[in-house]
């Protein structure tokens, strides 16, 4: 029986299978004004023997998903991994897309701010991910590399959102294959304390053959880096990433170029019981960096992170908006609680 | 990676972290005649240290979810408990709202009855849960305390469901935050077998500003006991709970008063293999008893339950339903299965 | 509180409860083009005692699931066993059809072919599940048996699908349950690596009174084999099904007769790291086999398996489509990444 060829098997399934999981639950204060559990994520993750893996991430937005509601379930992860030599591996199946800081770690106690940094919303579409072939090691000295040829986005050609990154995203449901992409990274964390990273990425064809060809290459690097100081740590990170397109159409509405970056310094330090920090960030961002017009966004924000235990954290925060003219703003308080296990 | 920052680490995960469930599938006779599997639940907890602790129950209803569908998928718990003194602890994050019996425990063997009581349905909206803040604690002698400030509901203010309690649920769904509320309970457990519990709430617009400001009250009180007779013991479960809406809007659709009350005596026993019980209940509820028309609902139901292990339940019982002039009667036979683990 | 009613209870909840899992990443070519996380799936199961246990299977169908997207979630297996006598069982809940191979023991390592054969989607509905009670047990000899009374299909009645037998199916999701419909499976597997297997069903109105009445009875045989050859051993399996309806309206468009029917070869052997195997399956299948036009759809299909470890498998097939005219042709390649745990 199919229900019994998987876990109901002898003593130490659990040694081979494991169970993890995070989420998080925001107020969004300003005209939001909202209460929400953004997601609730479980993973599950399996050794077959000691060169052959399988990871998975399954999660809930906005916790009801069915007919006429908010939320959704979506699989986010699910590939196989297999040690081809010793610090080298390739993995199949469906992977995030190794850019950015938060698009791999984005587990809620591992970051500043209730809400994800926009940079790494609208630029870098996280959560990204795609199906495809990796290959992942490490090369020695503190580099590392990530190659990872996959399914590609999928842009609308038409709209308000024509050729916005975000909405290209496929998300592996059916996704159309006629044009796929390549990424590689590059990261280097040979001093202690600090992960530089750059990735690159090319597609042939963002409209998947629908509309005009558009070819589009991204380029990312970021720093995220911990250095003691006084009874606790000063943390500092900082990305930038921008878009290339190159068809006319793009091109006509100022989507041709796609860029953002943030700085975040913050300062964590031991309190009676767990952990304390701050952190401020700035960041600008632009979908419609092409165009004439001004249509750049910035965002100030300072809060605070307070971590009971090293896996949960309470969130507050207040974000100072800046929109072109026509954007929307909403100055507001955040808060939240987050956890991973 | 992410992924495998969760369950994949070291020797032991299985001793933090737990999952279990419950389930029922339900066949209902008369003018329904459907066979469906109500809810399907995963409950997946973990201990993060001797004082910190987390929650969680994800539910798929109706047993397929997703566009054009009958089912949903729904976090309906996840919060972190922390311990702040000898039994004393504070929650936050999305939890079950502290009212009645059914509302906090809801696994099909610990209830009679295939379906759950229509009180605890249509005046407590079983099941409720809310994000917010809460304070949970023993005060000696039996005594127990809850108290809870948490996101509200938010009733429609037309149509045939305005004002009705059940349609206000916004299941921490990007749920409007305008209007909070305050829930306290009381339980009394110092009679060996036996339980009291008496709970209040308060909300100050109920329309989330969307409509007539209109404060509501809820007060909702219940006994749950047990006692050794012969070879088995009589069980008795009886429940009131009534609120009151202050608004001309509400008023004029006689919703201001929405009301319902129940009583369930039963007997249980051990049979060859397992347990055997029989019960009877009788219930009325109205959700516009303002009004000067008779819309009261009553029910009367005769059924058994048995037990093959302690977890696991074979129910069935047959309903006489008494509606009010315009009302649906479905006279009935319900059978059931359900389980817990 | 409900929460902690489940996994978090003392030492051992992973003796009891178990979890694993399969699913399968695909990439159609030809005129589809798509790459899509078909199926990723869940099972949790537990036991209550040595008598009693629980099965489940929980799964996310193309990824994401929600309004407006194109998966969906499906709980396809959730019932208790209690053994009766040695041997012999008693099932009640959301089960399986025992029917063809593919839908009881459907994890992508243990069939050929990126997507299941088209016999075993058309003529039988996998995966099939229903809601009812179901006796199981061994008679001696190499003999084993089903039975099975559960919930029916429910076809439409009108429009193109009219009677179609995959549309019939309800998925215990507030299923109509007017027309219920019985099983009865024998196997014997007294020969050492063959497995037979023969299967009827008969339900009185696939309509569930919504139409005609019309009785359907589905009579199915099938044979899985694997003799050692060489380095390696060769497979064989063979599948067959035929539903005859009763009524006038399936007869006038000739939907009274639906069969299919299919053959297998294959070879397996082990390779340097891992086994490898090549397969060819020729397939026929008719939904409208009762009228006067042709509407035979067959399809030739050769390719390979390559299982690095037991339960991980990378697939790859070419198939060659005849379709009746007006029928769809799409001859393509087909690449899959599956795994089960």
């Amino acid at each position: 029986i199919a229900s019994s060829g998987g876990g109901s098997g002898g003593d130490g399934w659990w040694q081979k299978t494991s169970v993890g999981g995070y989420g998080e639950v925001h107020y969004n204060g300003g005209d939001t004004d909202e209460v929400d559990i953004h997601r609730f994520v479980l993973f599950i993750n399996h050794e077959f023997n000691d060169k052959v893996r399988f990871f998975s991430e399954l999660e809930v937005e906005h916790g009801v998903a069915g007919e006429g509601q908010n939320g959704e379930v979506e699989v986010e992860q699910a590939f196989v991994e297999i040690d081809v030599a010793e610090h080298h591996s390739v993995t199949a199946g469906l992977q995030l897309v190794p850019v950015g800081i938060l698009n791999i770690t984005h587990e809620p106690p591992t970051f500043y701010g209730v809400e994800r940094n926009n940079v790494e919303v609208n630029i870098i579409p996280t959560t990204w991910w795609e199906a495809g072939i990796g290959a992942h090691g490490e090369l020695g000295s503190g580099f590392a590399y990530s190659a990872f040829v996959h399914s590609g986005l999928r842009v609308p050609t038409t709209g308000a959102n024509a050729f916005r990154i975000r909405n290209g995203r496929q998300k592996v449901s059916e996704a159309k294959a006629k044009d796929g992409a390549v990424t590689t990274q590059l990261t280097y964390s040979g001093i202690p304390g600090v992960q530089f990273g750059v990735t690159g990425q090319y597609q042939s064809d963002l409209t998947q053959g629908e509309g005009e060809k558009t070819s589009a290459t991204l380029f990312e690097a970021h720093v995220d880096s911990s250095f003691a100081f006084g009874p606790g740590s000063i943390g500092f990170r900082a990305l930038a990433a921008r878009w290339d397109l190159d068809s006319n159409a793009a091109e006509a509405i100022g989507r041709d170029e796609q860029y953002g970056w943030y700085i975040e310094p913050s300062y964590r330090f031991p309190v009676w019981y767990g952990d304390l920090g701050f952190f401020a960030r700035y960041s600008e961002w632009d979908n419609s960096a092409g165009g004439g017009a001004d249509s750049e966004f910035s965002q100030t924000q300072i809060g605070a992170n307070y971590w009971p235990v090293e896996d949960v954290v309470f969130k507050l925060d207040y974000q100072f908006d800046d929109a072109p003219a026509g954007g929307t703003e909403d100055d507001r308080l955040n808060v939240g609680v987050g956890f991973q296990f």
